[in-house]
């Protein structure tokens, strides 16, 4: 019986999700190379390898470590190289087939004198989503880091790697597919001013709504959306997936109800579900509020939706109806607004089949 | 060297804080019953009994099981009772000293045909902060919760349990002190309310800004303040404490520069600073970035604030003369917005004396 807070996993809808992208990457002719900073886990990690995915994406070293421990032999840092761990990226380097992604002269110098192994490197490059990366059109910035990459020894120059990240302010599936075009004219034209020196420039994009939505994968070498595993309500709000695609849902005990506001609190807080929103008609979500029958959720009756969250508090905005169904001591189910993040404050899974899935540490 | 995101820890400022709320207690004739969510930890649970702390608070069944593990012999759960935890409360209460928190019939009704063992009951009151608890004017309910609670043989009633939360949206020292006086006068026309059926009702009053900002904890048995022990920046910019009493600070390494807008960007994300933010003048904000030698940080120099978090990139806003000054590798130190949250993410720190200090799974 479910007595706390629990991360449920639904493997059925969770391969599905891998299952549609992995047969999209094919029918495309573009390597799927999945972000695992979504689930964080070896065994999850595992049913990838059932649909021939060889390669994987992780934003840390520490998560890089991980996985090559646990068998993944071609992985991609997608996170501007963290010099002070040169150590541990070489040690990777020695081992499995790195890549990690740079953005600056300086880190390229100072691996560039460090490194003993040769690891992969992409330029970071940014579309237009401007959290980090070189402007994808600032071309003198571009020659500069390829020339230092031109002639060093264990930095081995492969391509251009962009996360639109800005299709996750998209409204519509029209604005993320723009958004995707827009990215991908300024890779290819990038790759096409650099082609001269540079004939075998690879191009990896990455992003679960452009990758979700989009069909189109024409100039991607590969693609590397990580969220898609599991989708969220923030995925669903864009368009990215329909709520019955979630792959994941927290349990949470009723322990409170207030009929005179219609609001019940739920053990479930911050810690559980982390503070991202969503900012609806409703006001701020930080979930959709499902029933629950042992450890299935049902997306077609929704009850209502958490309007608040403090540390370990979840608070409940129910219609009269639904409020009046729900008893102190019931479980009730949460679809996170950002599964990433639930996942990784859970630290584990209880699979719907009844089985624990563990994480990284 | 530090290589990664890693949370420091200053034991003499959290060794002062602690002591500063501690002779606030014993100067008061109030028991100190600190909130140990906070921290999370066994080993800086056992600084406070040098401070003669015996009493201790936490927020769920589970943490409760970790510092009954740890030696505590009287811990209040101060969270809304989830009666599906019944065999784990029944089994604590057998060997320690333990006290809930209830608000409704069907909890009651629900412990007394289900445990064996006598246990604390405080009533969980809602003096305004209208997140749970029974609303401390409604007479008629607490009522009807002390009839049950009164032929209970294992719920042994002691008194009324408050968290005054809406301190945290105080803009100033006398709101908090306002709203102390009024959840002071709400909690003592209660307990003379019910004085002639229950003559030793005990007061329990929390959260942080009061207890740190107030000097007058009359009428109060005891106090439950949590945060304090490490402060953070939410509790400065509130006004409990000051920027230079915050124990604990995020140290990140720098992994890109942006001059064209003054972004900084750090590997230090929501999976480590949690999304909670505040909104000041400049937008919203996620942490103040202050220089950091060795594992000593500087408050008197900062550098700049959190703008922007994702799952692992911090973006830091800077004035242009600080980010001259910063290198790609170096590392910043960020006091975090909520300290709880922070904590309960890293899972461990670094005592800037060099030792790794654990936390509960």
């Amino acid at each position: 019986m479910l007595t706390q807070p629990t991360l449920l996993l639904d493997k059925s809808k969770c391969l599905a999700n891998i299952e549609r992208m992995a047969l999209k990457a094919k029918n495309t002719n573009t390597i799927l190379r999945p972000h695992f900073k979504t689930h964080q886990s070896a065994e999850i990690g595992n049913w990838f390898k059932d649909y021939e995915v060889e390669c994987i994406t992780v934003s840390s070293v520490k998560m890089a470590a991980y996985f090559a421990n646990n068998g993944w032999k071609d992985i991609t840092i997608a996170f501007p190289v963290n010099i002070r761990e040169w150590v541990t990226i070489n040690e990777l380097a020695a081992r499995i087939n790195l890549n990690i992604a740079v953005e600056s002269v300086e880190s390229i110098e100072f691996l560039e004198k460090h490194l003993s192994n040769p690891v992969g490197v992409f330029i970071k490059t940014d579309t237009g989503y401007a959290r980090t990366g070189v402007d994808a059109e600032d071309y003198e910035a571009m020659q500069a880091l390829l020339k230092k990459l031109k002639t060093s020894k264990n930095l081995i120059f492969i391509g251009f790697l962009c996360h639109a990240g800005h299709t996750y302010k998209a409204q519509t599936k029209e604005e993320i597919l723009k958004i995707m075009e827009e990215s991908r004219q300024q890779l290819l034209a990038l790759k096409t001013f650099m082609a001269s020196d540079f004939p075998l420039i690879q191009i990896s994009y990455g992003d679960t709504p452009s990758c979700s939505v989009g069909n189109n994968f024409d100039g991607f070498d590969e693609i590397r959306p990580g969220n898609f595993v599991f989708y969220d309500d923030m995925q669903a709000q864009i368009g990215s997936c329909n709520q019955e695609d979630i792959a994941v849902a927290l349990a949470c005990p009723v322990v409170a109800k207030h009929p005179n506001r219609l609001e019940v609190i739920v053990h479930g807080g911050a810690v559980h579900l982390s503070k991202d929103s969503l900012q609806l008609n409703h006001g701020p979500h930080f979930g959709t509020v499902l029933p629950l029958s042992g450890t299935n959720w049902h997306t077609n009756t929704p009850l209502g939706y958490v309007s608040k969250l403090s540390q370990e508090h979840g608070t409940i905005q129910m219609p009269q109806a639904a409020f009046d169904k729900v008893s102190i001591g019931d479980m009730l189910a949460i679809l996170p607004v950002h599964s990433c993040l639930t996942a990784n404050l859970l630290k584990k899974y209880l699979s719907t089949d009844g089985s624990t899935i563990s994480m990284m540490d």
